[in-house]
């Protein structure tokens, strides 16, 4: 399997270097950019896994989330340079419903099919609902809400702050669970259940891999971006479904890779810190970063998501916690997940 | 106590259909109709604890709400055929409200005045709690939300959609209680509670009179339907009063007297299996069936409600969650649900 | 500092008496009366403390509220009688949002900066919690949503009705609480932690203390409240933003205080019953009671208030609960929750 992956890698690269500089057609470039895009992605998951053995989940699914979000930042600056911000605020959107959902979904239910009951920390569970109620339901909500009696001028000063206070208490986070808090919450089990597993390559290698491979995605990505209008007038797709659907599930195919992996190894807590943290990471970081990046840019981008976009993020937000309190999962909670998600799909399709 | 809902049942059925031969006054008939169903119900809620002390509390509520739903669901067929979908989504609005804020509370409130605390599975409830949220804050929500820019068409198209993915996975969901996880999350102490009880009726027996018990509840039922228009007449209350709140209260009376009598036992396994249990057989089964069949029909219903109608679902299914979630419960969250009720019934009266 | 604070106090009551004889400049008496009243408010978390040292946390928690509650409830009759619904309104709303958000949020903040990991009572928290939804969320919503599609009559009668259940449920809720369930919900671990402590005043001297500080909060709080119009014109702030934020803090200062005393010394149970449950007594009985108190004045008060405000009220209360719900708190879910407020204020500040 893994020697597949190094093949389609050391084709798909090549390829769509050639592909966009002859100008192949989109069709062909969207299926190279694709099968390309999630064989490298497995790598990222491979790199994950082996940093997580050596590090602890949380360091690996941070790691992993951070290197599959540089991508969508990248990305997402060129599109706001470009002036799309209905295309930027949808991706976001994209991005948390399918980190939240598909990837969530798809761990819960291929790890359920093989362990009949899996569980992950339901301290981490906690603060992470916490901050995804924090995050989606007032400091995206709030600016909605307030800015329909504002102007443009308010509602960017609204925007900003709500950014900066986002920024700052995710750093915050950051800091309770890596250093002040770090194992003031690990659950007796955690010990017994690492058997000392041999991570399959050195710290040193593997950060060099998710290095790499981010930036061989990040290329890649964007011949697949390119790729995307051509191919939504083909098959009749709008807008706002490319942005939301087809952005989100090419731009998070590293944590879908390797949340699943971990989640079929039954290492939740692995898997679940990747789809949630990097839904955090989305809704906290890159997002309030993007609107303040884009001050500096042609056209300001405020924090004000269309009313489907929001109650599409806040309903997955609810679903999720509802579903993920309890610190258990089982493959009917992932086909919950994965229903929603299509119901959402459908929406956007339609729209 | 059960001899007179014996004769009760023995004079109420004839009267019933003398009266509709002989044209007999709406208000005598609502008033021999309310008692007789009534009467009726209590079979149904004794079968129904035969059915449970044999069979487990899951397959007794879930064979409780199936008979209970039944009713509606054929009422509903013939409202449909007469193109009267507004008061079919009012009594689809108004079987969940009922279930859940009026049989779960007079549950929890009746149950809790003759023991202190009551204990039922906190992995029924989670689980509950998911689908409630999936159901009604994500599928309801969101054609709600998009059909707001949305022609005709495509608002049909989305209600079908969602519709077939709610109805597999409430089966999916059934497929996992009562086969791939049964028993996987039974507790320990369920079987220290269950005493060798004796069940009033064979198996057999009890299936048999929940059958002719849901038929003669049909055949009064409508009867009783016919005289709400003049009732509500007299009464000045509005049709959507009458869906919401009278429909309703009248159409789940078998699992208002089922739940009741099993909460009064202590057996709130059972109780809560029937009111949320049966919330979720209306809004993942009977609804989205409802849509389906509607296509067939004259006029086809999407599944769109009122605001109100949404709003008072949405937060009855937060408030039952946030009561419920403990796996305890006492006669204050039973009084709390059954205020939340009451002020939506005054709402709906007042509109 | 309990000498600073009484020599404040000598100084201040007798100052804000001459300043509203002799018209001092409003940011004097600003100055001024702010000080006062925080000094004041110091002697009710003392008093406060000492008969939750006899009386246990509920009643030490529901005293405070009370006490803190009276002269808001005072001022509230006032502005009702002026006609200035808005500003009743906006102050409600500034009590829910500053006791969970802010006494909430400083509590959290504060004691986790000197214990790693705090516990209260999770059977209160949960209690809390169905309450808050059912107040909040079910209360509050309805009328609102309802009330769209109704005249101002029919609102009222809506509102009236609402709000006579709601004390009779707070009411309901109380003799849970201290008489039915009184022990129920006793946690083995409170025997323990109580090593024997002695109250700093007898419970007759800390009433008395509690029932002159509140009379003299009352007092300087309502010259304080004079200087806003002519500190928010000097400052550039709207009456929305006094309503809800100034008015808010000066007038919940005896909870602040209480509540972050108690935090300090690790009593979570009577921190979060004075935040939690100020904030259900200010939903639950002050603001029905002022309802029907609008009744007998010149224009009568409906219980609905402006959209922002309800949206920041609701989302509130699902951040508390997802934050409250675990029965543990850090400072970063304080600082959570303090960030929140800081975003709801800047909305509010420039609405």
């Amino acid at each position: 399997m893994n020697r597949i992956f190094t093949s389609l890698v050391m084709l798909g690269v090549p390829l769509t270097v050639a592909g966009s500089l002859l100008h192949w057609s989109s069709i062909s470039m969207f299926i190279i950019c694709s099968v390309t895009v999630i064989a490298i992605s497995s790598f990222m998951g491979r790199a994950t896994e082996s940093i997580a053995i050596v590090s602890g989940p949380r360091i690996g699914g941070l790691l992993n989330a951070t290197f599959g979000n540089a991508v969508e930042l990248i990305i997402s600056i060129f599109a706001l340079k470009a002036g799309l911000i209905g295309v930027v605020l949808a991706s976001l959107t994209g991005s948390v419903l399918g980190n939240l959902l598909l990837v969530g979904g798809l761990s819960f239910f291929l790890g359920g099919l093989k362990f009949k009951r899996q569980k992950f920390s339901i301290h981490d569970a906690r603060h992470n609902s916490g901050l995804l109620v924090f995050a989606v339901i007032v400091a995206f909500v709030i600016p909605e809400i307030f800015s329909m009696s504002m102007n443009e001028t308010k509602t960017l000063q609204l925007s900003v702050g709500i950014s900066v206070i986002m920024i700052v208490l995710y750093l915050a986070g950051l800091f309770l669970k890596l250093v002040t808090h770090r194992g003031v919450y690990a659950h007796s089990e955690e010990g017994s259940v690492t058997e000392h597993e041999e991570p399959e390559w050195s710290k040193k290698k593997a950060l060099t891999i998710l290095v790499l491979a981010t930036l061989a995605v990040a290329y890649v990505s964007e011949s697949l971006v390119h790729t995307f209008e051509a191919v939504g007038e083909q098959f009749g797709w709008s807008e706002l479904f490319i942005g939301v659907i087809i952005v989100a599930i090419v731009g998070n195919a590293a944590e879908h890779s390797s949340a699943i992996l971990m989640a079929m190894k039954n290492k939740m807590d692995v898997a679940v810190e990747i789809a949630i943290g990097s839904t955090l990471q989305i809704a906290m970081f890159v997002a309030p970063l993007l609107v303040i990046i884009s001050l500096f840019m042609p056209t300001a981008m405020p924090l004000v998501f269309t009313v489907p976009e929001l109650v599409a993020m806040a309903t997955a937000v609810l679903l999720t916690i509802s579903v993920s309190s309890d610190g258990e999962s089982n493959w009917f909670e992932g086909l919950t997940l994965l229903a929603a998600y299509l119901i959402m799909g459908i929406g956007f399709y339609l729209l």
